[in-house]
């Protein structure tokens, strides 16, 4: 009864009874990665997003002195991930500097990315480049959105990572993150307290992701605790490019990429419903949450704070720094 | 871009782009009404809720054994808030007593309720009634939804409340209060999280409320609070049960009786968007949130606790109890 409150016209929800779910979990999750100081004691702040774990870290590391100009290393800076983090960081007054680690196959390339050159050093120099950009660069903080390795690689020079594990999902440098925490905080402060409500996710994503979004499943993780029942398998994919323009709306250009969440809830009667929906286009809202990232690490070195593990519910906590 | 998960037709966000807004305020404000204990110490739980303040109270009262046949008074029983809750006692369990306080037009008149006889009270025998009902019935729980001189009639034989004005809002007895608590965790940990997005409100009650809807204005201060700009004014109410049933999606047995609420966040670049919504037809959500009250309370009654003011926050954090 209560289901939609603008009324739609290909309804998917008359079509697809499924029950809903709110859930709050995997955010939580932390774990540190051990420090390894085989070689060096030399420090820098790390941004790092790659498919599986998501860290952001702070490592011992000399003061910046004010948020533009901010020195930060963009690695895989071909991929696109790198390009939208690259832009984001000189839109906000960012000092991207010209060197990234990349593949074996673009060692020693360069590549124009927003008419700027970057010479790209292989798996074989990263650590040598990394402590010629650090020498120039003393206050650079690196943003990595490459595979876990390159983490591991910088872990070599000596830092500390605090890893939140996020089933492989990268979208957690976004306000998205926001809204999950919301959740997790209600499913543990009300337990039970949407009992026999049933629920319905939808979730629509490029054709090229096969699995379910990790996102759903954290949230529906909280609608878990908050006592509707809703199994994963119940998560409606939509995959389909036709039924994303013409049923969900995404726009064509952003067939390729984006990730549109919607949960719907509805009362035992019928008589009372509720909804959450969390769209995504493209990568701007990754890029602009890694800036804040960014932002964020270099203001707690300059401010020479004591702690050394962040994560994007740290970088939400402190506000609008911009 | 990203503005809605499902394409709607007439798409009233289309014609009215208004900024957004979270927000988290109201409900935290509590204040306690003081005890008199004019004539008697005897003490009995009561759950209020009138039009302003909402309340919930806790009295030193003898225990219940059981959730089932706890037994509850439920004053202005022939108004439509007093049917709702009695229905809804009465099926789930509890032993709703013949007898209700009401206005003296009805006093000594008998009304039948859900195939019961209720005897009125009007305001010159309130107190006389009271006390041979807590004789019959020690552990009664009151539920009132008069003015609140109702209230203060019952303070005059002894009660501690726990008032969390709320605008004159009477929905607070309900799930909707989870959801404007989250609300306000996410603003007080969050601030600024949101700023630079674009807040669009949308609500849609029944025509004879005139005023913007106060569980509206809450959850807009708490977008205020995550950094965007909202004036109340810019709330879009909606009245005409013509768009009620053909834009918003009211079903039109409930065009005299609904509570719908719409927010759409838009991040500045319009990639994002984040729509939250709570749409409630009729009354049965409040009647069964005033039923889990009064379990929850007989529930606090048997354990002795030692508290005595609770609120709706304190309800669902109890979890389900049935």
């Amino acid at each position: 009864m209560a289901t939609s409150f603008l009324k739609t016209t290909p309804n998917v929800f008359q079509r697809h009874q499924n029950p809903f779910a709110f859930v709050a979990n995997s955010i939580s999750a932390r774990t540190s990665v051990p420090i390894s100081q085989k070689r060096r004691s030399r420090s820098f702040a790390l941004v790092s997003m790659s498919a599986t774990p998501v860290e952001t870290s702070l490592v011992k590391s000399p003061p910046s002195s004010q948020n533009t100009g901010i020195p930060i290393m963009v690695n895989a800076c071909t991929g696109k991930m790198g390009k939208a983090v690259i832009n984001a960081g000189e839109a906000a007054g960012l000092n991207v500097v010209p060197v990234s680690f990349g593949c074996d196959e673009e060692s020693g390339q360069t590549f124009e990315i927003g008419g700027k050159e970057f010479l790209v050093h292989g798996p074989s120099d990263r650590e040598s480049a990394l402590v010629s950009a650090l020498e120039r660069y003393p206050n650079l903080i690196v943003v990595d959105y490459t595979v876990p390795n390159a983490v591991n690689d910088c872990n070599s020079i000596g830092a500390i990572f605090n890893t939140f594990s996020y089933e492989g999902n990268a979208e957690l440098y976004c306000k998205v993150v926001a809204f999950l925490a919301a959740m997790e905080i209600m499913a543990e402060q009300f337990p039970g307290a949407f009992s026999g409500y049933s629920l319905q996710v939808l979730e629509s994503h490029q054709a090229s992701k096969v699995d379910a979004s990790g996102t759903a499943k954290a949230v529906i993780s909280c609608f878990n605790k908050l006592g509707v029942s809703f199994d994963m398998d119940q998560i409606k994919l939509i995959r389909d490019p036709r039924q994303q323009l013409e049923m969900v709306g995404v726009p064509e250009e952003h067939l390729s990429g984006h990730a549109f969440h919607m949960y719907h809830l509805t009362s035992p009667d019928d008589t009372v419903s509720f909804e959450f929906q969390h769209n995504v286009c493209g990568r701007s809202i990754y890029a602009e949450g890694t800036v804040d990232a960014v932002l964020f690490l270099a203001k707690k070195i300059e401010a020479k704070d004591e702690k050394r593990l962040y994560n994007m519910i740290d970088v939400l906590r402190e506000g609008n720094m911009r």
